[in-house]
């Protein structure tokens, strides 16, 4: 498939991050095109305008929206190398029910332990750390969720982990010490370089989180 | 394929209807169980433990949850006949982005309209307008979503449809006045026996809708 690729992205976006780990993985060359948010790119508009929100796949000129979509769309476009999704239809179903687990509770769930304090902050730890041990239980002994090798699920996630640390500095709670089996797949994760040099440092997204609280006046 | 399937179900529910009606353009044999969601079965609570709601496909005692994510399992499972998705990958992904757009705004938008009143139901209303009045547009001149044929956002979307009716007499509004082109696109798919035989009775919806707001005091 030849054809421009350009990607419509933000730095902290857990769902540019897994659009990028997918190229990396499929050995794609991209344009990334980083967005203000707060001042839209008349691209961005133009190319998603029903939601106007990165990440925007855009390829041979033609926008590709949703991050899971996005997936989707790279692995049948790009079917040779590295695939995404087992070739199992059963194996599909249940990849694609666990990355719609993460996109169901991470976000919501994160934004809760950032946004609030008391009780529904607590509230929000704790159906946190619930949400972190179910996905333990399903990783089980496999060194990565989609088995031996990085798949569909894992992409959905990983990106979530660089926000664990903004979420453990506003919600003062340690997420690795109550989950050191996830914990472990995130390292693994880590080692593969197509995840590493896609994925936002912790440490700046915590930054990029406590200015957020600050110019949303929730300090 | 071989295998029993089980469809958990309940005949009121859009995601249940889109499961049935896939079945049925399959051709596909299955045990249909209605469940009791104040009573749910001890085979719902097993088959579906994460999320304990309706539809599962069971097919050889495996479950399947999520309806767009069943489509997928249907789709792949039996791919021979009637398929439910295009085969080109940007077809495919502008397919699943219109259905992810229904799952986004539909449920939520008709529950605004069928449990408030006043500002809230009216912003319910006009947006629901809006997002069928998009929907119109992606339409355009075509029979289907799918094209000459019913396809994946066809099936996610016209379920919606039976639900209409209550929302018109909750909210004291007229949906087919407003959006004339969605109402001639649903008569059209309601002429495949497949969808009309899937399909529950608005009027039956109605009634359902309307009890459902006595037993919880939003009368």
């Amino acid at each position: 498939m030849a054809g421009k690729v350009i990607l419509l992205d933000f730095w902290p976006s857990m769902f540019g991050m897994r659009c990028r780990i997918a190229l990396a993985l499929k050995g794609i060359q991209y344009e990334y095109k980083e967005e203000d948010l707060r001042n839209k790119s008349d691209l961005l508009l133009q190319m998603n305008p029903i939601h106007k929100k990165i990440p925007v796949l855009v390829h041979d000129g033609k926008p590709v929206c949703e991050s899971l979509i996005i997936l989707h769309y790279i692995d049948e476009t790009w079917p040779d190398k590295c695939p995404l999704l087992p070739s199992d239809p059963y194996q599909r179903a249940q990849a694609r029910f666990w990355a719609d687990y993460v996109d169901k509770k991470f976000y919501d769930l994160g934004r809760k332990v950032w946004t609030t304090k008391g009780e529904e902050q607590e509230m929000g730890k704790k159906e946190l750390i619930g949400s972190i041990k179910l996905l333990e239980g399903e990783l089980g002994d496999k060194p990565f969720f989609g088995g031996e090798k990085l798949g569909f699920v894992d992409i959905a996630l990983v990106p979530f982990t660089t926000w664990f640390h903004a979420y453990e500095v506003c919600g003062s709670f340690s997420i690795e010490a109550q989950c050191p089996k996830l914990m472990a797949w995130t390292k693994r994760c880590l080692e593969i370089e197509c995840v590493s040099k896609s994925l936002a440092d912790p440490h700046k997204v915590c930054d990029f989180v406590l200015q957020l609280k600050k110019a949303l006046g929730i300090e």
